[in-house]
């Protein structure tokens, strides 16, 4: 054995070992389940060609859905697929923020890996992401202050540190941070709300969507989507939520 | 330092990352908690050797439980308990496939990963594995008519997209692939759904496996494989619905 | 290329393999959202910097939450903040048998790998871990009878399987483990049920973890940590249950 062939066996064996993490990652779906594979060519496929969602908004909800349910399997592919329809990388910043206060800490900070390696591979850097601390988009005071009340009435004798932390750290910044627009904000809550099953939380944020810009059209074509990307159960749970807010406005 | 040590040095190095993946994999239970390793042994062999549900369906119920809330870790361990207690390769395809729509797109393809190398380990092929378009069961369409108009009714004018995906995709397609009988189906739809909480939907699809075949003595003892697999208090919190299913069907 | 370059070149591969591992084990925030680094500094130092609940108590709350949501990830740096607030390796080992019976076998079994591997960092050993079957701690017979009574009555007809392990497994051992006091299984058991939001189990938790000791204030203090490790709306949808309770024991 001559020192070229050692250096080559050591390649093939290192190399071994990193195409055995690349097949953990990309495995042939068709090797477990054929109608699985076929599913997610056809079924998937038409479910992004249907109105009242653009691609651009199925992917905000998607990433929402992946994040708030701790998928990081599935988070690269669709960041790439965001990426590709239209969402800034700086909006995917603040996705993964504004879900680490609206689905938890571990959920956020799960997902950074998987969208360091993507970004890191696209040279996505610091300049296009969102600052730590930028100018915030102005408040609406009477909304807010309303808003507040409601909160501190219902919670403040219970959890007073939620609602300070609510007022503070949610309507009077993140909320506000101008990397994300509050109708995709009211998306990806509404999306995670959904995803998680979220019953009691679901008609604020719904209104809250509503008066962000969001429709109904909007609203009925997620509930579609969530069936795919969160299951059926999901999506069936959400529907009487929805009907009642719809039937509120409508008064 | 000659050639064959240093080679020898080399495979060492290779080989400990293998080592170190292989920990990861199975790691001693008793080397963090005693206690938790004689319970997995006493407790979890005695509620697989109850009476009612055999090693088949515990197998089934468990595999459900395991992707429908994203517990790949412990996955490679049931399937192949699974291959051991007769359940098939094709229905083990299956099985992911339905949790694909019943648990969201991103559980089943989660699963797909340590399916496959279960099945390259026990030399299973394409030739085991069910068609993506096989020849469906027969549909009985009063029953499907009934359905049909009933979600139509509650969910259509709200989310129409998924009123017809519901049809198309799920009870004209998904139910009547024949490679999982219909009673498993529900088996696995009934299990993902105590296991992750869904209360809403677990009514209709009591009343769907039992009509097709499921006893309410395998239903009790489901409830209790879920104290074990998903925690007590998923298990108490379908007991109630239970009850009201059963007592419906005893009018 | 002489035999020391080799074998550095060689080192080098099998180190880069590792770089890869530790990258993707602790990739940088900022890289991702510079703002979730903020957040993670000032939000989360001061939360956890809030009275009512010491940092003891917070890490215990923390492991339940990440255990029971089955994010692993976090669950290394978490651990060590444990141990270094306070928390006995003991007391983890515990935490995580706990968990297999309050949020479910895969859950637990999942935590075994990362706390494994800081228990072996730490030099933590098998002395310093609870026996698996240790002494028990005296039971209350006269409150087990009525318990035991209360779920024979409510449970029992529909699944007497889950009643008889209740009382054997749960009642009659688990909670009379000497190596986690009963406090402290309680704010475990209460941060499992308010992270997964299982709102039907948590009143009589609620009721049994302010028998063992668990205060008003520090209740309302959980809440706001579950907030940002389990996400605001589990929170939100804790606060009218908790309400509830306390106004009921106020009566």
């Amino acid at each position: 054995m001559d020192m070229k062939k050692l250096a080559g066996a050591m390649l093939a064996l290192a190399f071994g070992v990193n195409v055995a993490c690349a097949a953990d990652a990309a495995p042939r779906t068709a090797s477990v389940s054929p109608a699985l594979e076929k599913y997610s060519r056809d079924a998937l496929d038409k479910l992004w060609r249907q109105p009242d969602l653009a691609p651009r908004e199925r992917s905000i909800a998607t990433l929402a859905i992946l994040i708030a349910r701790n998928q990081s399997a599935e988070l690269p592919r669709y960041l790439n697929r965001a990426l590709d329809s239209g969402v800034q990388a700086g909006e995917i910043s603040e996705i993964i923020t504004h879900l680490a206060f609206y689905s938890g800490w571990g959920d956020a900070m799960a997902a950074v890996a998987p969208t360091s390696k993507v970004f890191a591979a696209r040279g996505i850097g610091a300049k296009q992401l969102p600052a730590a601390s930028p100018k915030l988009l102005a408040i609406d005071a009477a909304a807010e202050a309303k808003r507040a009340a409601r909160v501190e009435k219902s919670a403040g004798p219970i959890a007073p540190g939620l609602v300070r932390d609510t007022t503070e750290l949610l309507f009077n910044d993140l909320w506000l941070r101008p990397g994300l627009a509050p109708r995709d904000r009211s998306l990806v809550t509404i999306s995670a709300l959904m995803a998680t099953g979220q019953a009691g939380q679901l008609p604020s944020h719904l209104n809250i969507g509503m008066d962000n810009g969001l429709t109904q059209a909007q609203i009925s074509a997620l509930i579609n989507h969530i069936a795919f990307y969160a299951g059926w159960p999901k999506a069936f749970s959400a529907v009487p939520i929805v009907a009642d807010v719809f039937a509120s406005r409508a008064r």
